[in-house]
């Protein structure tokens, strides 16, 4: 597939670089170090989870049967046969007219179907009386409950929160199979590019894009490695390129600012592999280049830090989460009312920086290079290519940073 | 402040624990290693962003009042005096008749005040065709416009995304002074805890708590150390909380699931210093503990894994901020219309689990020691301790995971 010849849409872009994303291989990970990444296999229940039928609260655990019209006025009572410790078996029977004390978390005796909360109860010696009925499994869960052995607990492709590994401890996960971390190369090229180190002479830009895409794609679970500044001129690039692609899963080079800079991006891509893509129809982000070099993604980002930044959530993303496999990516969004007109052109996915304030999107107007718009804003609305502007009112969904 | 003797508010609880935090150390990170730590001061711009009037597109630089009702049929011809190089000086100055060349990102030599599109001109030799008016400051960045020379840039307390990232290299901070992580010791208590390498037996249940609260520290920016498993006895908690307080800038136990054990753990906590909350108007959560010893935070959180964490995320989240100096803590929230009725207590504050769909919050309602309502839910609704309850139809704030 090469759609070289035309601007192509985001989803044509999208698809084309997730159509060459090499899966990465799995790894076991303990399950301290596994929060974040992606898991590369189901994970089913060892056991039944929980592993015996237990009390949710403090208190006697009995037949309902016995319970039935129990109040105030008249309490059933029952007798105390035992109570039950933490952490082993409930070890005795209850039959009519008996109880156990059971604390919360511990094994409700055989015979038992609800409990009484010690609240509802009052102790006459070994004489308990329960001043309400009990329903069937009331206060206590059931063996199995939660998860039932074999039942798979977190899906392939998840990528993992806290609460996952919570239940990957609550089913024994100690070793977490998970999709190695993508190391990405990022060069940055421009002949007026100078290291962050430096004061910028006349003409002169410090190196911005290295550390905002490498920041976000560390953000996305990938390992950025970092190959500097590299002139405008065929040999130099050619032979980062080269270095990079010997090193990394897959590279993002970003700059290029003139048209000739970024067609020389796109020679040497070619010259080293294939150009899927160059141009898309997305504001910021025109000259974005899809290509591929030895089986891994080669990405040509714009210069401007704020249309790099647009392109790496729009179309690095979603290549880095087919990278791990990951199943599902739902971008935090939020609903808001539009403050001002925007305008668009029909065909083009417009991304333009707002601030929300009050259930309002106010845009951040910007020129593409501005960073303070980037900081000032709270993420972007979507302006759908079918569209030819959005209006001051308008509802906008805002993709939060 | 000893609020021991009531359950607080929330807001009294988290009060008390933003109260005793103690503000960490800072330390200078490499730029590449600041992403997601919170910055210890301000950073200003130590130059003029950008340096030099710059173009924002490809096209002639000039002097606007040259094109004045310049069009298609009528052009300004301007003389081209010459072309900028990348990452050069201008080193020329445009006068009135002539232009140059600026590709994107180049240097405007001085005279010019705004500059034509290419698309926009055409050329015969050295004469440009400009085919409409060009406006003051039209396609141009001037001097300083992003960031001036001394102005703050990012504001002490800020958590450092991937964008702020990019705008401490474009003012050059190679190093950045952030605050320390906190290193939070992490305890599980209860004889019914067995490790979760183990098959669990009658009346036991693997310790998922450690996991769950450390991966959720850790997404707060923590550095979570792991004490293990201590029985419900006093002086194995002593012991293993000493240990702690050594080596560690925070502790959260959790467990202690039935009252006395609970009650054993605030004992000891005051044993070593003092008990600031027991008990706190929230559900799930209620049992939860505030202390301190040795100068450093010691919370006590609920057995049960869901209780947990939404004390992890209502008390303990605002705790770490505090400790690390962060300035604003904003939970990503969506707005949703309750699909069922939630019924609460007035005076106490309810955070519901609900499952997000279509623009729905789906209450999961689940005994708080079920992990699966965790893993299925997206976020915690949470009703105010003012009301009973929230009916089918109002509108709710998620808070999302």
């Amino acid at each position: 597939m090469t759609l070289f010849f035309r601007t192509v849409t985001v989803e044509e872009a999208v698809n084309a670089a997730r159509s060459i994303a090499p899966l990465m291989e799995r790894e076991d990970v303990p399950l301290t170090a596994a929060s974040g990444r992606v898991l590369a296999q189901d994970i089913a229940a060892d056991i039944d989870i929980p592993g015996f039928t237990r009390a949710t609260m403090d208190g006697y655990a009995l037949l309902s049967s016995d319970t039935v019209g129990a109040s105030e006025s008249l309490p059933a009572m029952l007798r105390r046969i035992g109570t039950v410790g933490m952490g082993t078996p409930a070890g005795m029977t209850a039959s009519p007219g008996t109880c156990v004390y059971v604390p919360t978390g511990g094994a409700i005796p055989k015979g038992a179907d609800g409990l009484a909360m010690v609240e509802v109860t009052e102790s006459i010696g070994d004489d308990i009386l329960v001043k309400r009925p009990v329903a069937v499994g009331e206060n206590i869960m059931v063996r199995g409950e939660d998860f039932s052995r074999g039942s798979v607990v977190i899906e392939n492709g998840t990528r993992l929160s806290a609460r996952d590994i919570g239940a990957l401890a609550a089913v024994g996960t100690t070793l977490v199979p998970v999709r190695k971390q993508p190391v990405v190369g990022i060069v940055s090229t421009g002949n007026e590019l100078v290291p962050i180190s430096r004061i910028p002479a006349g003409g002169q830009v410090r190196d911005i894009n290295s550390y905002l895409v490498g920041a976000y794609l560390a953000s996305l679970g990938c390992l950025p490695e970092y190959f500097g500044i590299v002139p405008d001129d065929q040999s130099s690039l050619k032979t980062i390129l080269e270095q990079a692609l010997k090193r990394c899963d897959a590279i993002v080079l970003s700059g290029g600012s003139s048209k000739d800079d970024r067609d020389m991006t796109a020679d040497i891509i070619r010259d080293a592999g294939e150009v899927l893509v160059h141009g898309v129809s997305i504001a910021p982000g025109k000259p974005t280049i899809i290509g591929r070099a030895r089986g891994k993604p080669v990405i040509g980002l714009p210069g401007h830090p704020a249309s790099s930044l647009v392109v790496s959530l729009v179309i690095v993303r979603p290549l880095i989460a087919a990278m791990v496999g990951q199943r599902e990516i739902r971008l935090p969004t939020r609903s808001a009312v539009l403050a001002e007109n925007i305008s668009s052109i029909k065909g083009r996915e417009d991304y333009v920086r707002v601030r929300l304030s009050g259930g309002m999107a106010f845009p951040e107007f910007g020129k593409s290079g501005l960073t303070n718009t980037l900081i000032r804003s709270d993420g972007l609305a979507r302006i759908p290519a079918g569209v030819e502007g959005l209006e001051e009112g308008d509802a906008v969904e805002v993709i939060l940073w």
